[in-house]
């Protein structure tokens, strides 16, 4: 048991440690960290299940930072309890260039960092996501090896955010009682006081969604201690209260907008001493004060060792494929799974869409995969996301591995994003591409964090028809390409989208982006090769560059499109070729050489997508031709758009023809 | 009073068109219109106040449909009720090519359709936008002019959207009491029950946020009436929860996922037709019917009659500006106040970030433009977005011309456009660039719709230091440029920003977004021309193209490195010359004449923007350098991250005069 005395020094070497880097910093938010300063306390000190010294022992709790903004918070947590990455020359080097201290946690700096935040509401709805991997992994794992807790700190902005919304209601659907969140009850904001935009009761709010909730004094670690015992219990996640002062020991900015978001100067610093009886020079914790800090590092060394001899224990199989999922490996049979399935599609290429092929690949990928995780945000039948291996998994049962997201893209995407970085579950969710607008904060994430995360996005073009332009996708293509690290992916048929699953899951850094037509599509390829040609991002599919006039670039519904132009092209005496592009990432990653060898040397250059121009100059050049869409879609049967819209062989065989004429 | 028999008959007359329609059209959603029919049958013989025959009147209620696949109710309503622009032959339309009578309700094609709706939750938002602009102008204007509701009919798709609590938030906060939702509770989603996936109880979650709430039996007229005219008297919001069966009519699908979005097919529609006693052709509704509906349509006549009489009796001023500012347009004085600014600004060109200029900015267009309403998701003092003239709106005084919208960039996003969409209000509300992503669906919508919502969007870039990469936008200004009809400006100082603020506000058509500095800038325009530079998208800044070796591009921060870098270039004796590029997008819409001008003929190319390539290359060709981001930024100090990523003066000279020398 801690004393009072002793915990008021602990919490305010993470006050002043965070005072003195933002200082140090000239930029930066203290106010979180000194107002939160005891709620993690006490939540390091008596609760949290982690060692400092093994930080990715797989059944750790969680803790997640979610008001990312107080980072300082977590950085002076990770210092003191031992953590190796975070010295006390990384906190002097809060928010410079290559510390791992950045402005806001990054997934990766540093050991002890669950998840980047920042972005509010984001690690809330990641930490469902890691709930639930809990729960799936338990299922499968039993207690012995999975039975652990997600600490989530929220702020008020992380509430605002309607993408918190989708995430507390998922948690209290699937009764996530292992998921308790603190919730830094500040009541302060950027622009003043939440009573300026604000009158939610929180408790009222979470408890609709069949949330326990608790008020407590975040200042009082008693109550604090009280409540996340309470918490613990509970057959309900657990939204906690806590009541707070924002920059608490700030003697004339505390409780005000001011303590919020920057330093807070030299004299208030000197007055928070005085205030809270500190007298040690910047960064400096006192000896005594560091020690206690690092016992408390320690005091779950026993269960993890316990743990290790549980796992030692179990029978190899099992612990085998534990470790294989945690560390994200994929097991040896994966690719001669997929090689069968491709070899079975090359025998009878269907005609079928590419949703339905990706169906198809992920009945071989989900029987070679126990671990990959299936869902969609309330629209299965279209996304094509379920086999039969994917039962729903619920409040009541979580041995399945499929995920009922309800009709939240956001919070799935970012639920998704949990389970990745949680380990041991490969997630794909799908929804339609136009909705990946409301999932992209998150689908942003993933790809800044580097984690495989697979979005599956169908109804990928005006080819959806009749529901119109607020459904149909134009500029989609060009703005998930922008993404840095985002891997977007568009099969032309059913061979295409197996390959291009296969890469998608083997990416262990960046995350996926599958865009799917609606309507059927005509096989392109007949057979498949040794190698991935979909891994290249750009391939010859027909034609040769020895005599080409013409080479056709498209890609998903249009390599039919394509080949159907060169057809016509041929036909007129134009010899004419057909690259398909089914990954631009991909294909930039490739060497010159490649790169030249696919654009090859024909006079005319054309790109055909039913989606934007922005982005294609870069392969078929600024005097390219390119057949697609300049405006918004409408809404007609998805033939009558395609002849509407002019995307269509005649029209690209026509504009080759005319371009050749003027080349002389 | 309408008797039970005769509501019914009309409901079936909404069940059976929206039936027939979606049969013919082989697609659409049947089950929420038949669900509805009775809840809407209330509503618009006994309540909505509007007039079919001027379907403008800017007094009008306005109705919201919130769950926009339920198209055919609203189609069904406008018809029935004699709004010409719905006819029969429309109906029978549905859903084809060059129809009024889109797959999803789409602004602009019909008078009736208030807003764009199909993307969850967005009507919501945008009526809780239209119940402020009411209130708004209600304070300025009084109940003579402006006292009318908002109605919305939102499903449980709108409601589990994150979208949804952002709006209900900052609906209860501002105790919005004209606004009623009529939730259709059918308990229903794609994917089956929505026990699969929520366990929301909604009325709490409203109450939670301030709203009244109340549970009905939503096939109970009386019921329906009896709640709405209790919602009316509320000082409230008001939900107004109505148990409804999806379906209902349809013999054996009726309750269930199946009569979601897919025709009934011809046997269930047999079968409806048997169940509900209507034994009337497809597409035709019995006379007396018909006749009842054109009734209910002209209920508001005497009303509208007498507030016309109103608006003529006020004083000339009072009804000219009411008019002007309904219709949308600007008062004359306002080019003489910006030509004012402008030459103030020539006279001692300022130093400024392009934030800060963008509040001078305003200053001057507040003060001309009494219907500009300023707002920011809490981060008024960082996007600079409050000005002299604007007071805070809240719930006891709606006099003030700012909202403090909250943590809610997606909210705020929807409901601008639905102040937009009133009449009589130019929104405009800030966040950062980067979170541009979270509002990103409204602003689509803004593009689609081709209204004037103004995103101002500060922090644009790297710039923005040591937050680090999860608010330094990389990919956002590509991103938002790939949205069809949506003008991204980037200004280069404050002359620029007056300029494109000025497009900005003149332009009736199409939205904005102005992405803004954090850093101080460098003024590179010291006069301003009688023409708007920045309307035409790029210009020449400086230099010539009769001796250039080398042209640089350049947006916002990097305009003043671009002319750094000429400075460079011509000391070294190569001349160079700078072309500043405010906005792509009007810049693609001048002349082939004007655009080959000032792309010019310089043999080399080059563009420099803190964000990445794509888009570029329809400027400065694929064979162009570009000095730009290729991935995600990282924490520090804005200058040292211009210099860690190469994105400054002597990086572009120097890569200028390495293409010179291998061009000879």
């Amino acid at each position: 048991m801690i004393s009072r005395d002793k915990h008021d020094r602990m919490a305010n070497a993470i006050r002043f440690l965070s005072m003195d880097a933002v200082e140090k910093a000239k930029s930066g938010h203290p106010g979180l960290p000194m107002g939160a300063a005891d709620i993690a306390t006490v939540l390091f000190t008596r609760f949290m299940k982690h060692d400092p010294k093994n930080p990715d022992w797989a059944d750790r709790d969680r803790f997640v930072l979610s008001a990312g903004h107080g980072s300082m918070l977590l950085y002076s947590l990770l210092y003191l309890l031992g953590y190796e990455d975070i010295t006390i020359d990384e906190i002097k080097n809060f928010r410079q260039l290559g510390s791992r201290t950045a402005g806001h946690p990054e997934f990766g700096h540093a050991a002890g960092i669950e998840t980047t935040t920042g972005p509010l509401g984001q690690g809330l709805a990641n930490s469902v996501g890691m709930a639930i991997a809990e729960r799936i992994l338990n299922a499968r794992y039993g207690d012995d090896l999975v039975d652990h807790y997600t600490y989530v700190l929220a702020g008020d902005g992380c509430l605002m955010e309607g993408i918190s919304q989708e995430a507390l209601t998922l948690a209290g659907h699937l009764k996530l009682n292992k998921l308790i969140v603190l919730f830094d009850d500040n009541q302060i904001s950027i622009d003043g006081s939440t009573s300026l935009t604000d009158s939610t009761d929180q408790c009222e709010r979470f408890e609709a969604s069949g949330w326990n909730t608790m008020r407590i004094d975040g200042h009082d670690p008693d109550a604090i201690a009280g409540a996340i015992e309470s918490a613990k219990g509970s057959d309900r996640p657990t939204l906690i209260a806590c009541r707070t002062t924002i920059g608490f020991g700030a003697p004339t900015k505390s409780g005000t907008a001011k303590v919020h978001g920057s330093p807070l100067g030299a004299e208030e610093i000197a007055g928070a001493r005085k205030a809270l009886g500190w007298d040690a020079e910047p960064f400096v914790v006192p000896s005594d004060i560091l020690d206690d800090w690092r016992l408390a590092g320690l005091h779950s060394a026993k269960e993890r060792k316990a743990w290790e001899d549980r796992l030692a224990a179990a029978d190899a199989e099992t612990r085998g494929e534990f470790e294989r999922r945690m560390r994200g490996d994929l097991p040896e049979t994966f690719s001669a799974a997929m090689l069968e399935y491709k070899e079975k599609l090359a025998a009878e290429p269907p005609k079928v869409a590419s949703r339905k092929a990706s169906e198809m690949a992920l009945e071989a990928i989900n029987a070679a995969l126990p671990e990959t995780i299936g869902g969609s945000a309330d629209l299965t039948g279209s996304n094509n996301t379920k086999t039969s291996q994917t039962g729903p998994i619920s409040a009541e049962d979580f041995s399945g591995r499929y995920v009922h997201y309800g009709i939240r893209e956001h919070g799935m995407a970012a639920a998704m994003n949990g389970m990745t970085l949680h380990g041991g579950i490969i997630p794909y969710g799908g929804t339609f591409l136009t909705f990946s607008d409301y999932a992209r904060p998150a689908m942003r994430l993933a790809s800044l964090m580097q984690i495989r995360s697979i979005f599956v996005m169908t109804h990928d073009s005006i080819g959806l028809g009749e529901d119109g332009p607020t459904h149909q996708p134009v500029e989609h293509l060009a703005a998930l390409r922008a993404i840095p690290n985002h891997l977007v992916f568009r099969p032309a048929d059913a061979i295409e989208t197996a390959e291009c699953w296969q890469v998608a899951i083997e990416s262990r850094k960046a995350p996926s982006t599958l865009a799917l037509s609606r309507q059927n599509l005509a096989p392109v390829r007949t057979s498949h090769e040794a190698d991935n040609l979909c891994a290249r991002g750009a391939y010859e599919l027909a034609g040769s560059d020895d005599d080409a006039r013409v080479t056709l670039f498209a890609t998903g519904s249009e390599v039919e499109v394509a080949m159907a132009a060169k057809a016509l092209l041929d036909a007129a005496g134009h010899p004419a070729r057909v690259v398909s592009v089914p990954c631009f990432e991909l294909f930039e990653q490739q060497s010159d050489d490649y790169r030249k060898a696919v654009t090859g040397n024909a006079p005319v250059k054309i790109a055909i997508e039913a989606g934007i121009r922005q982005g294609w100059d870069a392969i078929i050049g600024s005097d390219g031709i390119f057949i697609g869409m300049t405006g918004f879609g409408a809404s007609a049967p998805a033939p009558e758009l395609y002849k509407h819209f002019g995307i269509t062989a005649e029209a690209a065989a026509s504009a080759a023809q005319k371009r050749l004429a003027e080349l002389g």
